[in-house]
């Protein structure tokens, strides 16, 4: 029942997210954040911030830009590297990515044993393709008035090159000890040859990443405490059920050379488990990378004992719209209450968009909606999302507080005209109350 | 005194923006925000957020993706029209901008317009020049595998079509009366032929606009409704001068063919005036375009008449990166206190990276150390934004949480140990007074 498509059928019903460019018949891979989807975004990336970088001494935040000079991504490795699989059918011209269509194959598939696979082109039925190729993930695009190879640059593929990048001037300006973390949230942009899976493998995503910078003796001490962190911010803050969440240690094979260690959060998706975050111990990688590029000492000197050294770096990185699509599967619940059906996103009070829906029980009675006006204005002044609800009657306002994540529907009828008190309405037990005006 | 150079310098030396992608030599046009720039940023966007779409009842927010239909700017009038006038140099082939390089000529000059200023090359001298031709400024890149004419598409220049494009979004799922306003805050990305001044003509910017659809009877009123409240954001929320803002009310023959009315918001900056933002008016150009476009009805029902028409639109829009320079030239001051020359950001409290700053007198005291520690630690629960700092001497402290716009300093010494009172100093009249640690 908790299926993708309901999920995706829900965010357009509800305005939580529309597909890009819908108007035009769409974008391929984008989309767009409606009224309710950027609140609960907002939502998730505040109370990220929060707890990663405003409630620490040691964490410092950046905004880079997206443009960014074109040897960062050959020091990264993302010009020669960050590549999928494309193969072109010779016979209708469609292109794939040949993991993605053939089984039991993987990213760095040869051409010989991607044909042994004898897949069938997805499109027109035919097995006559071209070769393997190799293609590049990064945006490209040129920078000014001239148009050639000189002029070429790339939409950043990741937003941790715009922290390894700043590292040095943190340095410089702010000189913390160690161990510190930069941080960044921002647009993170792929190429991905066949988008899918709704927000989870899109063109555009949200990246939230911290480079925490480490003295090398001290790395598994820090990997177990933003291992921890990041299972408390998930669980407690996020509210995503903790039997939903798996720790994958990657084994050395599949791991990059220079990490010792990596642990994915694999998260149970209505369409199976995918990776949700990633945190990898990175050692001395990014900056020795950029060091060589650029010239440039990244090292740094501790200021009692005076060594030098290239600090080792900690990696947890997320993206928002996995996040987001993990907070919607987790919360999103079909159930039958007293014979009838209802959809129910059941989010955590700090993350829905309303906390309280305010309505009149008639529309068409003045003095029931000038009364529940005053509530919704009382409110307003003490609760910052409060919304008002006077739309079709009173069971359907209740299935769309419900489907957009409303804990509290307060209603106005006539004995509160005689008394001053107000049903008030769960959304996860459907319990009502009265509660006198004052008390609310 | 208070130039733009003395201003790119303190946002350099203490961590407010750096050049883009610093460590690699730059990439001309865009800026990375580190530390305390992020912090500044971010409070200038929530309160915008805070006091445009959140607080009020008929304010949407949506959040669109960067790379949109390619439809979009042809309906916009982008394709064919977002373009400079670029010239060649045949002698040394350096491009310009014509309009930028001769005087008393327009971004529509023609060849014979320009030839006839007689401009010489700035890069070689010498006079030989190619025909003026049209640069479009949209950065072009390819979407999905194949890389021809079929899948250019555009990074959004302006963020104001992810809003018009979702203006059906919202009308199916939330269906609000008019008038309504839809706003967003993203990027937007200009291929400037010469980016200068800093972050005021760069090629990444973050833009605050909203939309606000109004029956076209009603839009002289909001339009007046709309100017006063952008002009006390901008006074009373952001702290600008009065007299540093100026409303240009832009002539019919400057203002594009279908608005009756445009105010452009000039600000002093150090070198010059320049637009911080604009007011326009912009009736149903972008609605019909749309409608035209994509083929689907932009109609708006009234609830109550059935009167159905396109709703009118008055768009408010600002760039972060103007306000943010606007801030820091109005807040920057060099004066002489005693005898001592100082700078000082006179940011307003609610937009100051900290609030306030603890440090014990002496560093090499523990416990002075110790006690403004418990000082930092009560602070730190009540106030989101202190900070803690104990490098230099006291002078040197306070010169540069003076340069970074902190209002309070809170300073313990040996007094404190004694009778439990602090010393704060405030950072714009540096008077010092003596404050009981249970009053702070």
């Amino acid at each position: 029942m908790n299926s993708l498509e309901n999920i995706v059928s829900l965010c357009k019903r509800r305005g939580f997210i529309f597909p890009g460019s819908d108007v035009y018949g769409g974008m391929a891979g984008t989309w767009d954040y409606g009224p309710l989807g950027i609140m609960l975004k907002k939502k998730i990336m505040d109370a990220w911030w929060g707890y990663f970088v405003e409630q620490r001494d040691n964490m410092y935040g950046v905004d880079a830009a997206i443009i960014m000079n074109p040897k960062t991504w050959v020091a990264s490795g993302h010009t020669a590297t960050f590549a999928d699989p494309l193969v072109e059918c010779k016979e209708c011209k469609s292109r794939f990515r040949a993991d993605k269509i053939a089984d039991g194959i993987s990213e760095s598939v040869t051409t010989e044993q991607f044909l042994a696979t004898h897949t069938k082109c997805p499109v027109c039925g035919k097995e006559n393709w071209g070769p393997i190729r190799k293609f590049n993930m990064m945006f490209k695009t040129h920078v000014g008035a001239v148009d050639d190879d000189s002029s070429i640059a790339y939409l950043r593929p990741e937003t941790a090159q715009g922290i390894f990048t700043n590292y040095k001037n943190v340095i410089d300006t702010i000189y913390p000890n160690l161990p510190f973390g930069i941080a960044q949230q921002g647009k993170a942009f792929r190429n991905e040859i066949s988008p899918r899976d709704f927000i989870l493998r899109d063109r555009e995503c949200t990246q939230m990443e911290i480079e925490y910078f480490v003295h090398p003796d001290t790395w598994q001490e820090n990997f177990e405490k933003l291992l921890s962190e990041n299972h408390h911010f998930l669980e407690k803050i996020m509210g995503l059920s903790k039997d939903k969440l798996h720790d994958y240690e990657v084994p050395a094979d599949d791991r990059a050379h220079y990490s010792k260690r990596t642990v994915d959060f694999m998260f149970d998706y209505p369409n199976g488990q995918e990776e949700l975050m990633g945190l990898a111990y990175r050692t001395d990688f990014d900056l020795a990378n950029i060091e060589r590029e650029s010239g440039k000492s990244m090292e740094y000197r501790d200021k009692v004992t005076g060594e030098t050294f290239i600090p080792h770096v900690i990696e947890p990185s997320i993206g928002v719209e996995r996040l987001f699509l993990a907070i919607l599967s987790n919360s999103y619940i079909e159930e039958e209450i007293d014979g009838n059906k209802r959809i129910v996103l059941k989010l955590p009070e700090n993350l829905a968009p309303h906390k309280f829906c305010v309505s009149p029980l008639l529309k068409n009675k003045p003095e029931l909606v000038a009364k529940a006006k005053e509530v919704y204005d009382q409110l307003r002044i003490k609760y910052t999302y409060v919304t008002w609800d006077d739309s079709g009657n009173i069971g359907k306002r209740y299935r769309k507080q419900d489907e957009i994540g409303t804990p509290k529907c307060i209603v106005v009828d006539f004995d509160t005209l005689e008394d001053n008190t107000v049903t008030v309405r769960d959304r996860d037990t459907t319990k009502q109350i009265r509660v006198d005006i004052a008390d609310l």
